[in-house]
Order: structure tokens, then sequence, then C-alpha cells
């Protein structure tokens, strides 16, 4: 059912109003989640399971612009898991879970996102009504992004200042009813709307939220942490750090999503790099595959390797997540500033390394990769997203560095970690043994310069690992992947090197050629490693990226479904090149809210008098 | 009358649906080429102030994603000019002039860009009829691309394989009318259609153009250069590379265009970076303009400077054009292919630099950079459109690659033309005298390295030329633009000067220092700088980058124009912060194409009986 990339209507969504669009996104997400909800009857509901299939709709192709439903199940439920005490799960989640509710998750403002501290919302309690009182007491304190809240939600998780007995306690989590759960009017006192259109994502229907002296009931205070009593009085969190909890989570999904969609761009690029054929090498003969190309290698291969590097960090960031909560249960704390620090660095890194990838898959396409119908300019859009959204890159690196800097500076006296313990024999090391070009040579050349390491050493580590196992010519490939994506990095950031390292310019030639070779080696298993994603072409929804190769047939198949060709089109005779088209085109007219008139108006109205001079 | 959005809706276009774009663009390009037309019939047509013109509208708020008519005066007359003889130009120039009829330029195909001589469509002589057969063998040779071609342009220029008495004598170029002048319909055996929707560039009317054995008269092949006499004898041309031209102009204009997405995006991203506040750096203070910190610093400064490095250059560029055209006319072609790899090389640094640096400048904006209505998202599509079409950069690039080591090869046999001559000194040279952390030392390393030079040392010396007459203060910040410049691509490539160089760790690490200082250095000024670019808030169209900083306001204005918030808006009491919002909802909601329900029918139809579970 969710093999079809529209659940309505014919008219890919890139023809339609912004309007039309919302309207699609609600119709097909009711579809799908109809489909979690019976899988939750069912019972399926272990987190895993459940991370996967909502990661997995969301990432689908009738929601390929993302959900208004998304936040509900991503924020809104994790939120009241890890902040709600008993009484409020009970009253809460059982709503949520079935959906009779529709909740987001409103944390930025539309002047205050990374430093949260500075938030403005106000929630003041009042001791005589037992109420809080939510307020926006400038423009900028009102939220702005949270998904769904557009015309969506009736329900959402507001952060805001708690005030009480005259004191600000900083930022706490309130659960708040923003629109007649019957009539889905905004409820007075609420103002509320979407943010408008987007790069990407704009099927989320982010919205905006603002308060004009909104009461609440004392008990709609997230209060698993921290509590607010009948009187006033302030109880604080034995741990203030316990809220990272929810935001961690995030930064997990973000990474197996950019696993995702790193799989999905170079499934298409390598594919239609198979098919498309430019120049001849000598007079006369058929012109070569552009994927013999080194350049086209260069710019795809990595994109290959990396994908299984992320994937296998995904996992192992995963386990630690679930092995860190748990401790948290027990009230242990020691791991979380290094699961902080993690889950940071490789949402950052992971981020705008698949930005890059997943830009150079497109360019790597040439013009047809400028078409909507590849799929590749939506999901750019999509993951550009995420080098901002969940803590800005930028930012995240910067606290990945404190971590490391501060790690450092403990070295002696403190025991390390195994994914910092690279810093002390680094540190000890520094090369005695002189440079090598071997993986674990560059692994320990980046130790020393501290970059990507962790993804690198993973991804050997874990290949090490799978080789006991697997065939000897599977295993072969492997060692290609971790050789090409050690050896790229390498080439990359090449002056770290140079500089910090006793790496010559005599074994930057041999990389390089080493670098050629892996790219050579490489080539022949190219598509069939793209093909072991085992991505459905109902999943990429590309023209240029199906199983079959037909790149040319589907771009002229695409083509003929603008609107703006339903009526010109019947005049021409391009049946011929395929027999469907005529049926098709028909198909596309009944389906399409065209008007009848052979030539678009505008021809009469506007081009002729300006071509006649009368304009 | 083009500094409005939108010449006759209020709904920004964004949330039109792709038909109401196309039918927006045609409107607003026949009103913006009348004026065109006004200044053609005052006679201000010397070739400068007709590029600027033509230009200055391609790049205007009404035409902000392009135009169907751009082709028509970008390559459909340009390449009369240039390829007609003199009773072609008399027949087709005045018609084209006044836009009686719409041209649209034919060369690539769907399955060929690149490799030209592959083009598939045949132009078969016929000397009994004395007519030229057009005809498209196969799907790919479907031509695919040309702006307007879609529902716009009635003639074309078409680039096909020529055959006469059994021979083929490769790619000539004939001019072919597509569509009746009255009615506008296709004319038989001609079919032709838009190719879709496209990351950017949606309001071009992009199309597409395949023959069935379609008649036009010998006439019609563009006879400036080779012929086909009546008795279908083929006379080639005398220079082969002739044609270049229009291809060379077409990259020229490019780096045009260049210079002005980067000022548009650079101002943008600085003034916002002055409003937006983030962080307190001692508690109780007022946050600080996120302007302050040196990691903003970094992303947005170089930006400033390749702003002015490539506008120099791109000068430069377009005198050496005039200069080599003058001499072609007098059949002297010695420097045309210094000129062709001047092009070549400047279009694929020119856009290549300036998609990273828009889009750095987008991403610099943190969340509200994703918006539409911050024009840069657009802005990044028109800029990355441009490092595929008129030559895919790396081919680009390969090319000058070619033209440097074919120069570098011939250096003692050969007097070297001024752009190249670097290479005898570099060869000389080679750092007798050291490395040097000067401008001049950097370009001495670059020579060497033959990366970026050219731009480098036109950018200095032409500040050098202008320090001479402007006063000491403005003398200082150029100096520093040109220090920026190079000391950033000094550290950006880093690894070449390491390898090839003489530059040691120390002089690395005082480089840095002085990088970092020249950003500081730069601070104050910044605001000047992109104030000094002049563009009218009317030009930039961003909720971000206005003059008066009115950031937070506009956003939310903007947000007021989705069709989503029409109906629920009326419902806030919003308009407490912006006395204006209630006259402009109204406005809003008597323009959209809204239905009156107040609330989605969505709700009541999709999301009420799904989170009933009746769904």
């Amino acid at each position: 059912m969710l093999s079809k990339r529209e659940v309505f209507d014919g008219v890919p969504e890139e023809y339609l109003s912004h309007k039309e669009r919302y309207e699609n996104a609600i119709r097909n997400s009711v579809v799908a989640f109809s489909l979690v909800r019976k899988m939750q009857e069912e019972g399926k509901t272990s987190i895993n399971n459940y991370r996967d299939v909502v990661g997995g709709l969301l990432g689908s192709s009738v929601l390929r612009d993302g959900s208004p439903l998304g936040l509900h199940y991503i924020m809104f439920m994790p939120a009241i898991l890890n902040q709600a005490n008993e009484e409020q799960q009970e009253k809460w989640l059982p709503r949520a879970w079935n959906c009779s509710i529709i909740g987001s998750y409103a944390q930025t403002e539309l002047g205050h996102g990374t430093f949260i501290r500075g938030l403005e919302t106000t929630a003041t309690y009042d001791a005589a009504t037992k109420q809080f009182v939510l307020h926006s007491p400038t423009l900028t304190a009102y939220k702005w992004w949270p998904g769904g809240l557009g015309q969506t939600a009736n329900y959402c998780i507001v952060v805001a200042q708690l005030y009480t007995k005259g004191q600000c306690h900083g930022i706490h989590s309130f659960i708040i009813q923003v629109r007649d759960e019957e009539t889905h009017m905004p409820l007075p006192g609420i103002k509320i709307g979407e943010i408008g259109a987007k790069l990407g994502l704009n099927a989320v229907n982010n919205g905006f939220l603002g308060f004009d002296n909104y009461r609440i009931p004392r008990t709609n205070m997230l209060m698993k942490h921290a509590q607010v009593l009948e009187d006033g009085t302030y109880v604080k969190s034995r741990h203030s750090k316990l809220n990272y909890g929810a935001m961690v989570f995030v930064r997990v999904v973000i990474v197996f999503d950019m696993v995702n969609y790193l799989s999905k761009a170079v499934t298409i690029a390598t594919r239609f790099s198979a098919v498309r054929r430019q120049c001849q090498l000598k007079a006369g003969e058929t012109e070569c595959q552009i994927l013999d190309y080194v350049t086209q290698q260069h710019k795809l291969f990595v994109s290959i390797a990396a994908a299984h590097a992320f994937r296998i960090t995904a996992n192992k960031l995963w386990l630690t997540f679930n092995e860190v909560n748990e401790q948290l249960v027990e009230g242990n704390l020691q791991r979380l500033p290094e699961l902080h620090a993690l889950a940071c660095c490789l949402k950052a890194v992971t981020t705008a390394d698949t930005a890059a990838c997943v830009e150079r898959c497109r360019l790597a396409c040439g013009g047809h990769g400028y078409m909507m119908s590849s799929s590749l300019p939506l999901t750019y859009g999509l993951v550009t997203a995420a080098c901002t959204y969940e803590g800005e890159n930028t930012v995240l690196l910067l606290q990945t560095a404190r971590f490391l800097v501060k790690t450092y500076q403990q070295l002696d006296s403190k025991a390390l970690t195994p994914t910092v313990a690279y810093l002390k024999t680094a540190a000890a090391e520094r090369f005695c043994v002189g440079w090598s070009n071997t993986t674990e040579g560059i692994i320990r050349g980046f130790q020393v310069v501290a970059m990507r390491v962790i993804i690198m050493s993973t991804f050997n580590e874990e290949v090490q690992e799978m080789s006991r196992t697997v065939s000897p010519q599977l295993k072969e490939v492997l060692h290609q992947l971790v050789d090409l994506y050690c050896t790229y990095w390498a080439l990359e950031k090449l002056s770290d090197l140079l500089l910090y390292t006793p790496i010559s310019q005599k074994e930057v030639e041999s990389l390089r050629l080493r670098y050629e070779e892996t790219l050579t080696n490489l080539r022949p298993n190219a598509v069939g490693l793209v093909d072991a994603f085992d991505l459905r072409d109902e999943m990429l929804q590309s023209t240029l990226g199906s199983y079959d190769g037909r790149v040319y047939e589907r771009l002229m198949e695409e083509a003929m479904k603008s609107p703006l060709n339903a009526e010109p089109m019947l005049q021409s005779t391009l049946g011929s090149y395929d027999g469907r088209v005529y049926e098709r085109l028909m198909e596309e007219a009944m389906k399409s809210p065209l008007n009848a008139e052979p030539v678009n108006y505008t021809f009469h109205k506007y081009l002729k008098p300006f071509m006649q001079g009368k304009l």
C-alpha cells in the first residue's frame, strides 16, 4: 500500500499548490499511521521494531517530504515517556498512543534556538487558581518550527521559563491543549498557524505558537523530575541532566536517517552512471558508461563506503544509548557526558558528510539530477535540514571539541572510556614508529589529528570482525570499502597529516595511487554494492535510479505528468516511442485540474499582444 | 515597476501550483521585457547596456526564478548574430529583436549533453525539394532543457547532424518554426512539451522537442560559416572554431550572474547576523550579535571578498572577450584558445565557489535560512544549476588543465599570453627565495600549484591600482579583503602548499593567526561592506536581509501569507504585535484561492476519523 507514490492523486506533488500538498500529506499520513496503530494493537511495540517502522514510514514514498504526524511519534510521545510522572503518563500516554490526540513539541522560538536558556515564553504559577499562566511577552517569544503545529496537532509539549513565588527556575516542559478536540478551532488565548514555505519538508506543516495569558492546570507541568507543589513550592530535579534523554534519542534517529538518505542517493547516482554513456575513446566505438571515468568514481564510491561506515557506527551508538538509558534508570549518570558527546559529534559529522555526498551524487547526474523526478533535489532538501535542526552542526562540533579537550586535560587523572581511549595512545606514541600507508597507519594518523577517528576505527573493527564469517570474495570487497574510506579522508585532510604526522611527499603520492587503484578495483562491484542496499524502486521514487535502468523512458513519462503538458501533448505523436504514453496522457488529463483550452490562455492574453507590440 | 515581488498576484510564488507559476512568469515577463523593447526603440542598444538590462531583469524580483523569454535574448538572438549570413539576419533579426517571434536554442538532447559530437538529431538535405528533413531517430535524440520551449517559444535554433549527398558533415545550426504564429499550436511533425518540475528555475518553462521527418527550407540552415548549396554540395567553414563565440559569451554572462547572486546571499546573511543575538558572554548581559563570533565571520567574510574578486575578474574577462571578438572579425583567431580556456576556468571556479558560499551563507542563518522567505534557498537553486549548464564543471576543469599542461609543455618554444605568463616565472623561480606570508608570497605559492591564481592576482593588481586614487580608509579595507581572500585559500589548499612549496609549520600557524586577525579587522566594516553592494530590499526579496533589520516582523508577516493561515488566523489576536496584520490578513484572504470553511476539511474527513480509530 505504501509503495504507491501518491495514495489518492495521480498528479506528482511538485505540481500541486502548497495547500493541496498539505491535504495530500494528511491523507497519506492517516493511511500510513493506521498501519502503526495496527502494529501496536498486535503488540509489536519493542522500541527497535517501533523505530524501524516509524522511521521507515517517514522515509517512505508516500511521506517522502515528511509528515504532519511525525513529531507526534518522534518527540511528543518520547517527551511524555521521559518527563511525565506515572500519574501523567497514565492520563496522556494511552490517548497519544492510539492517536486520539495528536501532539507536537515546541521548544525553539522565533528569536532563540541554540541558546535554550534564553527562551522567552513564561509559565507563571498562580497558587490561587492552581494554574500556570503561559505567555509570550514579545514577538520573538513565539514558538517557531514545531512539526504538525500549523493546522494539525491539538496538543503540544511546550518548553517555557517557570516562575513561581516570584522566582524563575529556568526552562521546564508543559503539556498544553492548543485546539478544541471536537471543532479543531484554536482555543482562546492561543495564536497558532503555519510558518510558511521552506526549502523542503513542506509536508511537515511546521507551525508557530504564541500565548496570550493562557491558563492550564498545575498538573499539566511534566513532573517526573522537577515539581511545583500546590502552594507554589518548587521542588527541583535530582538530576539536572536527565532531560538530555529525548535530545540524544532524536540525534541517534537522525544518524540512521542519514544512512537511509545516503544509500538512496548513491544508489540512484551509481545506477544512472551505469546507464549514461558519454564520449568515444576511439572513433566508431560505442560511448563509455560514465561510471568508467575515474572522476565519476571519485564522486560516487566514497558514498557507498560512507553509507556502510555510518550504518555500523549508528548501530554502535544505538547500543550505547540503550545501555546508558538502563544505567540512568538505576540513577547512574557516569557515561551520560560521553553519550552526549558521541551523539553531538556523530549527528554533526554524518549530517554534514551526507549533505555533501548527496549533493555530489546529484551533481554527478548532470542536468538530469536537477529534475525533481530524479528524487535527488528532495533528498538534499531533507538532509541539509538535518545540519541545522536538533543542534546546529557548528555548535555541536564545538561541544565535541570541548569534550575532547577536557578529556585530554584529564588524561592521567582519569580512566578513559573506550571511544576516547585513543587520545592516550596517540599522545603516547607520536609516531616513534613513523608513518605507514596502511588502514591502521592512517587511523593512527587521524588519532593524532583527532578527525573522524571514531567512525573510521569502528568501521575497520566491525569489518575485521565480519571477515571471520563471510566468503573471501565478500571479505575482499568489504576491505576495499574500508580502504577507500580511509584513503579518501587521508587525502581530504592531508594538510593535517602533513603538519602533525611524519607522512612524506613520497608516501602521499603512493597514497593517491592506492586511492585510485581502490576505485578501479571497486568499479566491477559498484552496481552490485548499491543493489545490495536493497531499496525498492517504489522507495527510490527516481527516474534515474530504478533497477531496470529505463532512465530516459522514465524521464519522458514523468515529463508527461506536468499539467502544462496535458493538452498540447494530445497534438503530439510522441506515442510512437512509448506505447503507453497516450493512455497515460489521457489518465493524466482526466486527473489534473486543467482548463480545457488547447493553448494556455496566457498566450492570447499576454504573449500574443506582447509579440504584436500591443503591450 | 519591477520592484514589486508580484506584478499581479499577492500570493507568493512558493504557494502557487506549477501551472499558476508558469502563468505568473508569462505575465511578469511580458511586462518586464516591454521595458527592454522601449529601451531598444530609444536606441539604448550598446552590448554592455544591453547585457546589464537583460541580466538585471533576469535577476530581478519579478523574474527571480528565471523567465520563459530569457533564452530568446541570451541564446536565440546571439546565435542568429553569430551564425546567420546577412540575408538571414535581415530576415530574422528584426522580428526577433522586437519579439514578434519568440525563440529558444536547442542543442542538448535527452541522451547527450557534454559530448556534442554524439547528438542524434539529423537534418538530411533533399535536393529535389530544396528542403532539410529534421528527424529524431530515438527517444534519446529528443532535445531536452531549452528554456521557453515548453509552452512559450514559436521558433528555435536547433543543432543537428547535417547529412547531404549521403555524407554526414557533423553538427550545424538550423532555425526552425515549432508553433503556429497565430494559434500557437505545435506544427505537425513537431513533438513539444515541458520537461517537468526542477530543483529551481521552474519559471523558465524548459522544454523537450522531437521531430517526425519535419521539413524546412534549405535557407533555414544558418549559413554564415558552412553552407549547403541548392544541389546539395557542402561548402565547409573557413574556421571551425568560430562557433565558440556564442558559447563563450554565455559563460562570460554566467560569471557576472555569480557576482550578483553571491553579493545578494552574503548581504542577506551578514545583515541577519547583525540582528540575530545568541548567548550571553556574562550572565545578565544582553546576548551578542552572532556576527561577533569568529566561526560566523569565517563563514561569511570570504564571500564578501570573493564577490569583489569575481566582479573584477569578470570585468577583465568581458574586456578580453570584446577584444578577441574584434580580432575574430579580422579573421585573427590567435587568442581564441586562451579566451576559451579562461571562460572555461572562470565559469567552473566561480559557479562552484559561489554555490559553496551561498549554501554556507544559508546555513549560517540557521533554521531561518531554510525558509523560502529568506530568498536563500531560491538563490542556491539558481546558482547550483550553473555548475552544470553551459559546460559541466568537471569537464571544464579538465579542459582548463589540458590547456595549462599544453602551454607548460611549450614554455620555451612559445611566447606566453599574459594570463599564463606565471607558468614561466613559477617554473623558473621555484622559491629560491623561500616562502613569504605576504599576499605576493601566497600568490607566488599558488603560481606553483596553479590554483585560482588568475582570480587572486587580478584581484590584487586591480586593488593596488585603485589604491592610488581612493581614501586611505577605503584603501585599508580593500587590502584587508585581498588579504582575506588569499589567506583563506592558502589555508583551504594548504596540503598543496605544504607539498610543493617551502612553507613551514611555523609559517602555517602565523598564517592562521593572520587570517583570524583579518576577520577581526573586517568585523566593524562588515555591514557597511554589504550595504555597499547597494542591493535594494525589493531586489533582495528576503525576510532576513532587509536594510532596516526587521527580521522577525518580516518572518511573521510572510508566514501570514500562507494560504493555510488565512482562515484560522482570523481567530488570532496576533495583531497585537503588529498593527498591520489584520489588514494584511484580510487582503490575503481576499486574494487567495481558499475554501471558506474555518477548519480545513481534511480534519473532518481524515484526521478526526483517524483519531477516533474509525480509519
